[in-house]
């Protein structure tokens, strides 16, 4: 049986992941990407758990979404997801999210994946991997189900002048099942830095993030803000962050990831 | 069309539902419990849309989860529910949760519901709401349908002698789709209270919950517990719980919730 190249996963937004407003939290909409990207690679051959049992795994790199819409309480969405290009070191991967009963598209999704191995933390290459059958899932821009993805690439996050902003413990809740801290827990916490009446007033169009090194459980991850800076073409915000944590054996701080949130105020 | 008494609802366990041992969270468990709970009385014309449209809610007042265990990282469970009992100021409300595939028994909830004036914050009569034909969805005893639930009801718990474990602050990623903080971040928090070596080590049998207010936003909560005490025919041990918050037009503490955790140590 030979699979698409494109996977397509539903998911009903449960209202235990929605915020006050009715709509899914940002951290559960990617959470939703991100398990489309599991079962996609796991069908075809290319999961965790078969990379972890040859001493190798997937790690996320980069990261943009940006939404048309946020869809809200008990709504079915469809996670659809491809593999643009695989190069030696790196895949791109990239995500439509649309409404299952009629089509309409709340938004698109680019990410890029290294395959690492798990003793030495360097890079392994997908061409070693089962002759290299991952080309098979490609889905290239000649192929018939190419679909254009009309974002830009994960930005660049620049940091000068960041000042920290809050020191924050990290617990049991705050750690996947790899053992690290969950890569959505640190949008959590950085959302969790707005008050709930900015929540009210503000949605997130855009969020982009840089994974730099995973983050230790049960050591306090320091947040880190820039002055936000305004659009004036659509109005706009960014506001950029970056999650560092000091390490007991390590005199300086280690940066875990840098984000970028891009929120435009209701109207 | 006549919806049969209890209600069929299935969940696939995703990676980012999942603690360090591959294992549901145990709030996520509870949180698929409630998302059945709501389809359940949605489809039946008794859920929240429905009653906050006529200035009515259902709010959680107790709840008793046993597991023989608990699933993993990509299976699939059906978690099943109905309403075993109306009495005038409220329902008692039963659940099975089962491997989808298989029919394995996972586990049994009870739980205790009342519905109140959202204006008032009292109990309203079950039987005004649509002349009682909430009475058409329970499965009495000598109902076809019925199944003996083989667990206790929720327990009473004690709570002398119980010192300050932690104070926690609340924010946006605390606060539910009604506005409140979430019921089930409490328990997230008080779970936070074990290290990650404990939860790598013991399992969580039974949990019981009594909700007694609700908590308000970006206040902080204050996490009390009791000295645990161990039960020798099982060698479960209990941890009670209770969560405060100062609001600031009161003088006393209010109080939010009790919990108690039943834990076996992993052989």
């Amino acid at each position: 049986m030979s699979l698409p190249k494109k996977g397509s996963y539903n998911f009903k937004i449960e209202q235990y992941q929605c915020n006050v407003r009715k709509m899914l939290r940002f951290s559960f909409l990617v959470n939703t990407m991100l398990s489309a990207a599991d079962y996609h690679s796991t069908e075809r051959g290319f999961g965790t758990d078969y990379l972890n049992s040859i001493g190798k795994t997937w790690v996320l790199s980069r990261l943009a979404v940006e939404m048309l819409r946020i869809p809200s309480r008990h709504e079915v969405i469809t996670v659809e997801t491809w593999v643009e290009k695989v190069h030696p070191l790196f895949t791109n991967r990239n995500f439509r999210m649309s409404i299952q009963s009629t089509g309409e598209t709340l938004g698109w999704g680019r990410s890029v994946w290294a395959m690492i191995d798990t003793t030495t933390r360097h890079p392994a290459d997908l061409m070693e991997i089962k002759e290299g059958r991952i080309m098979d899932f490609v889905t290239p821009p000649d192929h018939p189900d190419y679909i254009e993805v009309p974002i830009t690439k994960p930005v660049r996050i620049q940091m000068e002048d960041a000042t920290l902003a809050r020191e924050v413990d990290t617990f049991f809740s705050d750690v996947d099942f790899n053992g690290h801290i969950n890569s959505m827990r640190y949008l959590d916490h950085i959302l969790d830095l707005f008050p709930l009446d900015w929540h009210k007033k503000n949605n997130i169009k855009r969020l982009d993030i840089a994974y730099i090194a995973e983050g230790r459980p049960e050591v306090p991850i320091r947040i880190y803000r820039n002055i936000p800076s305004e659009n004036a073409e659509d109005n706009s915000t960014d506001y950029g962050f970056k999650i560092l944590q000091k390490l007991p054996e390590n005199k300086e701080e280690t940066e875990a990831c840098r984000l970028r949130l891009r929120t435009i105020p209701l109207i």
